[in-house]
């Protein structure tokens, strides 16, 4: 009997807290779910047979060692920074390990020794990474069988809400890391266009925008995402002439997220220390010039000058212009405006969120240039069994279940990039109704 | 016999150089000048009587030792960094010391081992840190005096050039650190307009700007310098309403930087590795988006779209539209903008620079609300004497040359906001003729 542990039972993990359960029920696997908190745990176990809870922290290494031992595969769901804590003891205790992370420099470093013991860690197996990674791989390498020549790939993710969600101006909510949303973009993003090497800085990244349509749903905002440039030779696509990645937001999101990023809202380098009893207006006024004649709302035009009314009305409704209270004062401008934002951006127990993809590939085949347009779509059912949970869990739910099948065979150190890898998980997948609708023109 | 010992030979310590062994030229003092450069040492003191030169390096402890064990007073003109390493050896070998840099937290770590041994160490005497805070505090501590309250007080400093030299449409060579130059601004800046807090984030600082004007001269940009905040605790005005310190370019010079701000071509945060053989132009075109029917210049256009002529016509002076090879490819887009603007912003041995301040105070008094406007104007004579070398210089070389003549007679760690300190400094520059002009209106 093999045993099967998951560290994290986080919102993240509903997915594939269920499916993992569901492949114990018949008494061929057991499932150990470990979390700091063992009543959530237990209540995402609850009449599941041949699973059990239990309580673990990070910072008790004893505990760990533990459960490490008393299992065969381990899924980290836990913060990125504490997988190689737990990659570092798999290796040790010569267990195999999965998780839907970025393969840090401390992972990487590990390659040598998890191939010289035979075993098999699998990271970026969630959404993104994981199914960009397998959805593009699939339409690259038939490409390449094919003699075609890949000219430009542009792929683009957000995590969304449902459109029978949008019940507000910015059409959005926060499905995901409401910190990782307030600081997105900064940093440079890199990205190569008709051969161009492109460079944005963060108060450009915004405004650097593409409209992105999916069928049925219409138009969204993509912006450039981070360091898109190394995803040329993780692709094994060097030379390719065109290559960005970026994230979606509905169409308007970035005009008027712009808005905060131009006046220094999202700067997290430094600390505020504003009056007890400051209003959302006064925390706004911070950042705007000192004009006696004008109001905030004139000195927000004067500073922004493309400002229109769409995001005018986003500023307004989370209650920029009024005498709302701040529900902090002390901090970042960015974690203010994040605790601001987590108050008017947090989804109802039945708001459903949406998880798009899309890929657009330019490919020169024998016959001429063709455009492939490869999208997503996935909707939540609710708060908790979000799209964000699915489309993260089930990749990795079923990377465990074909491994311990035997399907998977490999041994070393992987992303899912290899067929062996993405064509089993993409086939489940599919049945599940996770799948890529392709059109080519 | 007082020993005097100077530390750095560079362009600004030239004055300094000049007024101290002057002081020594009767035989009373002696004058020691050590630079790693000990042909450029000696040059500055060649024919000077009681004065020696010699080569030294930070990294030598034991060659320090020896030379500040020799000496009655250090001068440190050396690189900020290194000041307290020479501090902290002033300190054990009980000599006096005294910089035109700002006050560091390391210094201040001393402070209480100075007063104990009874030395003398003053920081920040020289322009801006230096005759900036003399000259307010003559005005401030006057204001005090007469039972008034200050309600404003702005002040502005610029190294720029003499008219006569301003024969590029930027109006502006480097006359100091080209590195901080290109730097300029970022971080966040902060200040205080009538009693409200304002932050200004770097990408909109250079849009944040005042004219300031000066009599017979014209107008000049100023824009927030750093955390203005702080000050009024140094000048004792806690209760200040409106309070900003800032920076003086050239009137229309922060709107054609702000360009290279917005673009992102001033970022020191990673490193370009451009192919080699690159132009200007596709060194600016790699921060701006790809688009097959628009030129560099209308992308530019699109991309700024406050873009008026005299911008534009900045930016192509220096040669960003044309086929000039970048004088380097490698290296933060920052260093290499430095690397360009060091050819096109180099000081002719002729070019006469100068130095700007202007100190705006509003103080209501029983008679009622006044504004003061104290002006400094001074000239350089050329590429080495520099009116950069003379502000920063001569407050130094005075401070030292009235502690050695006992009109000092304090002890302990300052910066020059006492009128034991400024006064005679103060009396003594109007004799050089370094002297502001006040208008009271």
């Amino acid at each position: 009997m093999k045993t099967i542990l998951i560290l994290g039972a986080g919102k993240s993990s509903s997915y594939l807290i269920d499916y993992i359960a569901a492949t114990c029920s018949d008494g061929s696997r057991k499932l150990i779910l470990a979390d700091l908190d063992l009543a959530l745990a237990n209540s995402k176990i609850q009449g599941k047979p041949n699973t059990e809870a239990t309580g673990f922290s990070i910072e008790d290494k004893e505990a760990l060692k533990k459960l490490i031992t008393a299992s065969d595969v381990v899924i980290s769901m836990l913060p990125a920074f504490m997988h190689p804590i737990v990659a570092k003891e798999c290796l040790i205790l010569k267990k195999h390990f999965f998780s839907a992370s970025y393969e840090s420099e401390e992972i990487k470093s590990m390659q040598a020794e998890i191939e010289k013991k035979g075993l098999f860690f699998l990271n970026e197996c969630g959404l993104d990474p994981g199914l960009d990674h397998m959805s593009a791989m699939k339409i690259i390498l038939e490409a390449k069988a094919n003699q075609e020549e890949i000219l430009s790939f542009k792929s683009y993710c957000g995590g969304l809400l449902a459109p029978i969600s949008e019940d507000n101006p910015w059409k959005y909510k926060f499905t995901w890391n409401p910190r990782n949303v307030v600081l997105a973009g900064q940093g440079i993003s890199k990205y190569i266009d008709q051969g161009e090497l492109k460079f944005v800085p963060y108060h450009q990244v915004f405004k650097r925008t593409e409209t992105i349509h999916f069928d049925r749903l219409g138009d969204f905002d993509g912006y450039p995402n981070r360091d898109s440039l190394n995803y040329r030779k993780v692709y094994g696509i060097e030379s390719i002439q065109t290559m960005l990645r970026g994230t979606l937001r509905r169409s308007g999101y970035c005009k008027a997220w712009d808005v905060f990023v131009q006046l220094g809202l999202t700067d997290d380098s430094y600390e505020l220390n504003l009056q007890e009893g400051s209003t959302l207006r006064q925390f706004l006024n911070t950042f705007l010039p000192y004009k006696k004649e004008l109001s905030v709302e004139e000195k927000l035009a004067e500073a922004i000058p493309e400002m229109d009314f769409p995001t005018f009305e986003k500023i307004q409704w989370l209650g920029f212009f009024g005498n709302r209270k701040l529900p902090k004062t002390q901090g970042s401008p960015a974690s203010i405006l994040q605790a601001i934002l987590e108050e008017d951006w947090k989804l109802f127990p039945e708001d459903k969120d949406m998880i798009l993809m899309q890929h657009q590939f330019e490919i020169k085949s024998s016959k001429g240039t063709k455009t492939i347009i490869s999208s997503l779509v996935c909707y939540g059912e609710d708060s908790t069994y979000t799209a964000m949970a699915k489309t993260v869990g089930l990749p990795l739910a079923i990377a465990v279940d074909e491994f311990l099948n035997g399907k998977i065979k490999l041994t070393g150190l992987y992303v899912p990039v290899l067929p062996e890898l993405y064509t089993p998980i993409l086939n489940k997948l599919e049945t599940l109704g996770i799948r890529f609708i392709e059109s080519i023109n």
